[in-house]
C-alpha cells in the first residue's frame, strides 16, 4: 500500500504536536513522517532526538526540491502559509495548510489560483474543528432545515485567554507586520470559519476593536462584531484574549427552532411543532392572554434534545490529517477544502476593516483598502516589510 | 394619617391591574383610588362595577382639575405620556409615568423642565424591574466594582414574543405615529432602563433593525445593537418579538469577573481572586502550558456564587406604587426619578436612527434628524398628525 511522505514546515508548538502522532502511532499506515523544516536550527537536534531517520531542512525549498515528501504541512507564521503553499502546490506536492489560510484575501486569492492551475495537486486546509462531531451535527442540522431557515446568530467566544507572557514569547506574535493581527488571525479561525459555515457568508459587516485593551500588543485583544445576512438577518460575533472565565455561547434561531451550543460541549436543539409564524397567526388572543398569564405553556409548542459531547484533545488534529491522506490516496472527500480558507480570513479582513474605518463594509470588502490600512499599520511598526 | 388620592389615567390591561391591587387590597394605606379615566366610555361600567365609589372621566384634564386626585398614574399609550404629565405637574400634581418616560427625548426633555420648574410635584417613573431584587443585586455589584470596572456587557433579551393577534388589538399598536416604534418602545424598554442603569450610558451607537421582520407591522420587531462606551468597552443588546423560545442571557465581564443573569432568575457571580491583568502578568510560560493543557485548574483563580431568584407578578408593581406614595408623603428616596427616564428613551432613539441612517450615531443624538426622519414615517403611514 502507498504511503504519503509527509513534510513538516515549522517545529513549533502546533508542528511538535503533529510530529508526535507519529511517534506515538496515532496515525494510519497512510502516512508516513519523512521530513521536517524550521529555520531554528537548534530545532534540528530535537528533531533527530526523536526521528532519528527523519531529514531535517533548514530552508523549505530544498524540502520541496528533495524528493522526499509527497505533501506538506505548513505550521509557520501566518504571513508564510500562502508563499509555501504556493511553492508546494506549483511542484505538485499537496498542501495541508494551516488556518488561517492567509492573513488577507488578496494572499490567499494567489494561493487558490495556483491550486486551481494544479487540479491534480491536493489542497486542503487544517480546520480541524469541522471534525467536531458537534459542529458537525449543527451544520447538518442547518443544512437540513430542522430549524427552519435562520433569523439570526450570536457566538460569544472569549475562551481563547492568553496571558501576556504568551505575547512576548515570540518577536512575531501580535504584531502587524508578523502575525498580520491578534484574536481574529490567531486564535478565532476556528469559529470564524465554523461560523461561516454553518450559518452562511454576511453582505456587510461592522466591528467594533481595542487594540491592546487589556495587553501590551499593537493588535486586538477585543473584538465585537455584528453582521448583516440581509433581509433583517443578523449576527454577533464576540471574541477576545482577555477572558480568564472565558464564555463560549452560541446560538441560531431559525423560523422553526433554536439552536444552543454551550463550552462546545452541550447542544440544546428546540424544534417547533409548527414554523413560528403560523403559530403566531394562530394563536387565538386568550390563549395570548394565557400565555402572558403563565397559564400556557410554551413548551408544548416544541420538541426539545439535549445532546453532550466530548471531544478528546489531539483527536480532530488525527482526523484532520487521516482524511488529508484518504483524499489523495483515495479520493474521499476533503472535510475542508483549501479553498474554503479564504470565507474566515474574509470575515477576518472585513470586520479589520470595519474597526479602522469605523464604518460598515461589505463582507466583499475592498482589497487595495484593507491592505494600504494594513500597510500604514506595518509601517508605522517598522519591523517588517510591507505586503503585496 | 394622610393618604395619597391616586387617579390612573387608561383603563386598559395595565391600568386595570394597578386598579386590581385596590380591589384586591394589596397596598398599604398610603394609597387610595379616587378616580379613574378613559377615553372609552365602555369601560366606566367597568370601572363602576368594581368600584362604585370612585369617579370615572372621560377627559383626563378633568380628572386633573377635578380636585379629587393627589397623583395620576399614565398608563396610555406612549405618546400622551409627556403631553398629561406636564398637564398634571402644572397643577401640582405628582405623577407616575409609565414607562417610557415618551417616544422622543424632545418630548421627555419638555415634561423634564416642567417637573424642574416644580420641584415640589415628585415625578417617578414606573420602572418596575428596578424593584426587581436580583436587578437591584447586580447594580449594587456594579457599584461597589465587585468584578472591577466594565470590559464589555451583552444582553440577549428576546423573551418578549408577541403573536399577530396582539398587534392586531388595538389601531395605534405597532404604528409609527400611534406608538413610535416596536419592541425598543413597547416591550425592551425595561431592560434598556436596566441595560444603562447598570452599566452606564454609551457614548455611540450602531443598530441594525428589521421592520415588520416576522409580523405584518410597520415597526421594528427585531433588533441588533452595538453600543461603545468609550475606551475599548462594548456592548451588544439583541431583541425581539419573534422568539416563542425566547432567551434571556445578560452578561458583565469586568476587569475583576464577570456577572451572568439567566432567565432573569439566576445570578452567577464570578469574582477573580486578583485582577485578570495582574494574573496576566504574573503568570510564568509553565503554567501558561499547564493551563492550556487542562492540567491548571481555571477555578483556583476565582470564587463563584450562584443566587436563584424568583420574582412574583405585580409584586414589582406594588413596590413602585408603595414607594411613589413613601417618596411623597415622607420624602423615601425614588427607587427611579422620572429624569431618568430619559436615558433608555435616548437609547431606543439612538439605535432607531442608526438604523435609519445605516450608520453609528452618537448616543447624544440629534434630535431634529431623528424627528424629521420619525414624521417621513408618520407622513407616509397617513393615520396621525405628526410630531413637535
Amino acid at each position: 500500500m502507498k504511503k504519503i511522505r509527509l513534510g513538516i514546515i515549522g517545529y513549533g508548538a502546533e508542528g511538535g504536536l503533529y510530529a508526535s502522532f507519529f511517534k506515538e502511532k496515532k496515525l494510519s499506515e497512510n502516512l508516513k513522517l519523512t521530513a521536517v523544516c524550521d529555520i531554528d536550527i537548534e530545532k534540528e537536534k530535537k528533531v533527530k532526538e526523536s526521528f532519528p531517520d527523519i531529514k531535517f531542512f533548514k530552508n523549505y525549498k530544498d524540502m520541496l526540491d528533495s524528493g522526499l515528501v509527497d505533501a506538506i504541512v505548513t505550521t509557520v507564521p501566518h504571513y508564510f502559509h500562502c508563499e509555501m503553499g504556493i511553492e508546494a502546490i506549483k511542484r505538485g506536492i499537496h498542501l495541508l495548510g494551516e488556518k488561517p489560510a492567509g492573513v488577507y484575501t488578496k494572499d490567499v486569492k494567489r494561493l487558490i489560483k495556483v491550486s486551481e492551475e494544479h487540479p491534480d495537486v491536493t489542497f486542503a486546509i487544517f480546520f480541524n474543528q469541522r471534525t467536531n462531531p458537534l459542529y458537525r451535527k449543527v451544520k447538518e442540522l442547518m443544512d437540513n432545515k430542522v430549524i427552519g431557515n435562520m433569523r439570526r446568530t450570536v457566538w460569544i467566544i472569549t475562551t481563547w485567554w492568553r496571558p501576556q507572557g504568551y505575547y512576548n514569547q515570540s518577536e512575531w506574535r501580535a504584531t502587524w507586520g508578523g502575525e498580520g493581527g491578534g484574536v481574529l488571525v490567531n486564535q478565532a479561525p476556528h469559529q470564524l470559519d465554523l461560523w461561516q459555515w454553518i450559518c452562511g457568508k454576511p453582505k456587510k459587516v461592522f466591528a467594533k476593536m481595542a487594540f491592546g485593551f487589556k495587553r501590551d500588543i499593537v493588535v486586538e485583544d477585543e473584538v465585537n462584531a455584528l453582521v448583516d445576512f440581509g433581509n433583517g438577518v443578523t449576527g454577533s460575533f464576540i471574541t477576545c484574549t482577555h477572558d480568564i472565565l472565558g464564555t463560549d455561547y452560541f446560538e441560531i434561531l431559525g423560523d422553526k427552532g433554536k439552536i444552543i451550543v454551550e463550552n462546545s460541549k452541550k447542544l440544546t436543539i428546540k424544534t417547533l411543532k409548527k414554523d413560528e409564524e403560523i403559530l403566531s397567526n394562530d394563536m387565538s388572543m386568550e390563549d395570548v392572554i394565557k400565555l402572558f398569564k403563565g397559564q400556557l405553556d410554551p413548551e408544548e409548542m416544541y420538541d426539545e434534545e439535549v445532546l453532550e459531547f466530548d471531544s478528546r484533545h489531539g483527536e480532530q488534529h488525527i482526523n484532520v490529517l487521516e482524511n488529508f491522506a484518504a483524499h489523495i490516496l483515495n479520493g474521499d472527500p476533503l472535510l475542508a477544502a483549501g479553498r474554503e480558507g479564504i470565507n474566515g480570513v474574509r470575515l477576518a479582513n472585513a470586520m479589520h476593516l470595519s474597526a479602522w474605518l469605523g464604518k460598515e463594509v461589505n463582507y466583499e470588502l475592498n482589497e487595495r483598502e484593507y491592505l494600504d490600512l494594513l500597510n500604514n499599520r506595518i509601517r508605522k511598526e517598522g519591523k517588517y516589510e510591507e505586503k503585496q
